[in-house]
């Protein structure tokens, strides 16, 4: 006969500092699959519907790290995890710090070393889905740091949904992942705003104007794709579309939206790109040339 | 009995001006579609295999013309197709300009008052797709301008496959969609070629970005339906993410952009729109709040 306890079925207790938008989607993920949840914010009363599903509020940082095993940290940003932890004298015993805010890789390093230096289990981690992925198949998470810890919070960190990655030791990696992939988001959500912004001035409706768009942004993936292959062998045909067709398009964009009086400064930059790599003779050449005219130093 | 004889087999002849890769690629679809195709480019020899697949070469812009009906330019911009219609002298009768060359909507409506005052039948066009989308079912194009024009050469469009809009009779209107359409094209593809340049500093293979890259590249459809909603609605909610959390992210990206001596003028520029967000009390709203702090206008 098997018996089985409510010691056998109980998952491992986790505890979320922050109550964000993505905290508290990391609290409800959590909910769903049954573990104890204990959260944390700085600012009380942000808890909202999560008290009723069964999550417990801590008073203080001390009393949220003793609730849980596994302690998930998803602040503004590390000055932020550093300022919550440092004061609050919690006693970690064998409990695993998860890092899922975002920062630099020279910040993930450092708070790796921090918590080293008192003997608290430590793990990096970037989320690169927006709230409502979290808990579904399509929610994707980076790890970084000793594969122990990983190891140690794997089964918990399942709860997430979607796909995990371990990237390996170097705890700088998953923010050096996230930094360079929230590079495409800001400046494409960006660049959206301000294509919304001209459409608008040019008297297109924002859901007409929509239907069009969707498309245009359908393309990246495969922009994406084709990159990676023409770097990965150093050689960037213009047989699509070229460097120069795109100084004359990128010239379009910033003489309408100048004429209604539409900020142009990030259009301007990418033309400050453009024009340095047709300077260097790369006009023929397709737009995934411009990677290797990014870098400034040694330039004049 | 029926007689199909070459008259009613034979489709309109079409002339392509231009050779660059969209010129090429709708030589091509119309060959494909078994129009009668003849070609020119300013600089002969580029029409490679076009030949061989039954296209006919014009030496001057005034044969190309008297050997189409319907005559198509695709040249790197307005001014190019200007400087190769002005000085032909080309008898154009009954035949239709379709400019699908790209443009700002003033240069649109310029180039319609010259066709017109020259008593040519004048239909602009804006072509939302790359090269390989041309003559199949994904192909978009728009046109703009008088609908008899529209009508007078609609069957013979119907070779670039896909879907063709005509947005009506000011004929700035597919330049106006385009400039909006290629501000998200171009902001974008230049942040994903800043980004392969910040993950090979951090040492990450492009093939390896590109797998999760592809994932964040994806997720803008839905942020365009998404931010169309919230503009038409005036409300710009942050419960998903906020401005002030993506200040903080834009500027882990500078600092670890910087750090590897990568230019940052597009990022700079970018959180400068986001900073000026946030000093007018946006910070808790959604990104979509961004379009309405782009016009400069009245701004100190
Ligand atoms: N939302 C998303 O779609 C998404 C996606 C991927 C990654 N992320 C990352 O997840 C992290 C959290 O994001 P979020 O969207 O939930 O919200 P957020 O706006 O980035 O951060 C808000 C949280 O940070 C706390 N906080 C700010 N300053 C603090 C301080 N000095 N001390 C203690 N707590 C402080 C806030 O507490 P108060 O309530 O007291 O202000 C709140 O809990 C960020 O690093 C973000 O980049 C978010
Ligand atoms: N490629 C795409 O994916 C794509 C997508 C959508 C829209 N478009 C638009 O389609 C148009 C053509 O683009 P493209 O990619 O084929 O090539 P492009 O590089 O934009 O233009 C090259 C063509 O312009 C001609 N040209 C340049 N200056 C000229 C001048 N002063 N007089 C006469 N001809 C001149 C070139 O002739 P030479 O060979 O003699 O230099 C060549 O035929 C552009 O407006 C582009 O924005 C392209």
């Amino acid at each position: 006969m098997i018996e089985t306890s409510d010691e056998n079925t109980r998952l491992t207790p986790v505890t979320v500092l922050g109550l964000g938008p993505m905290g508290r989607a990391l609290a409800s993920a959590f909910l769903e699959a049954r573990h104890p949840v204990t959260v944390w914010n700085r600012t009380p009363g942000r808890a909202g519907d999560l008290l009723d599903r069964g999550a417990a509020t801590a008073g203080s940082v001390q009393d949220a790290v003793a609730a849980g095993q596994v302690i998930i940290a998803c602040l503004i940003d590390y000055d932020a995890v550093r300022a919550t932890l440092e004061p609050a004298q919690a006693r970690w015993g064998n409990r695993c710090l998860v890092n899922l805010t975002s920062g630099e890789p020279a910040q993930a390093r450092q708070m790796s070393r921090w918590a080293s230096s008192r003997g608290i289990d430590y793990l990096d981690g970037a989320i690169l889905t927006p709230t409502p992925a979290m808990g579904t198949p399509s929610a994707a998470v980076l790890f970084s740091g000793g594969r122990d810890a990983y190891e140690a919070v794997r089964e918990t960190m399942a709860a997430m949904g979607g796909t995990a990655v371990h990237l390996g030791d170097d705890p700088g990696q998953a923010s050096a992942y996230e930094v360079a992939l929230l590079d495409i988001f800001a400046t494409s959500v960006n660049g959206v705003a301000h294509a919304f912004a001209l459409a608008s001035a040019e008297g297109i409706e924002p859901e007409r104007f929509a239907a069009f768009a969707t498309g245009i942004g359908g393309l990246l993936p495969e922009v994406i794709k084709r990159f990676a292959q023409q770097i990965q062998s150093g050689r960037y045909p213009g047989d699509r579309s070229t460097i120069a067709s795109a100084a004359s398009g990128i010239t379009h964009i910033i003489n309408t939206a100048s004429g209604h009086g539409i900020d142009v400064g990030m259009l301007s930059a990418a033309r400050g790109v453009i024009d340095r790599a047709v300077a260097e003779g790369y006009g023929p050449e397709g737009l995934a040339r411009l990677t290797t005219v990014l870098h400034t130093a040694g330039r004049p």
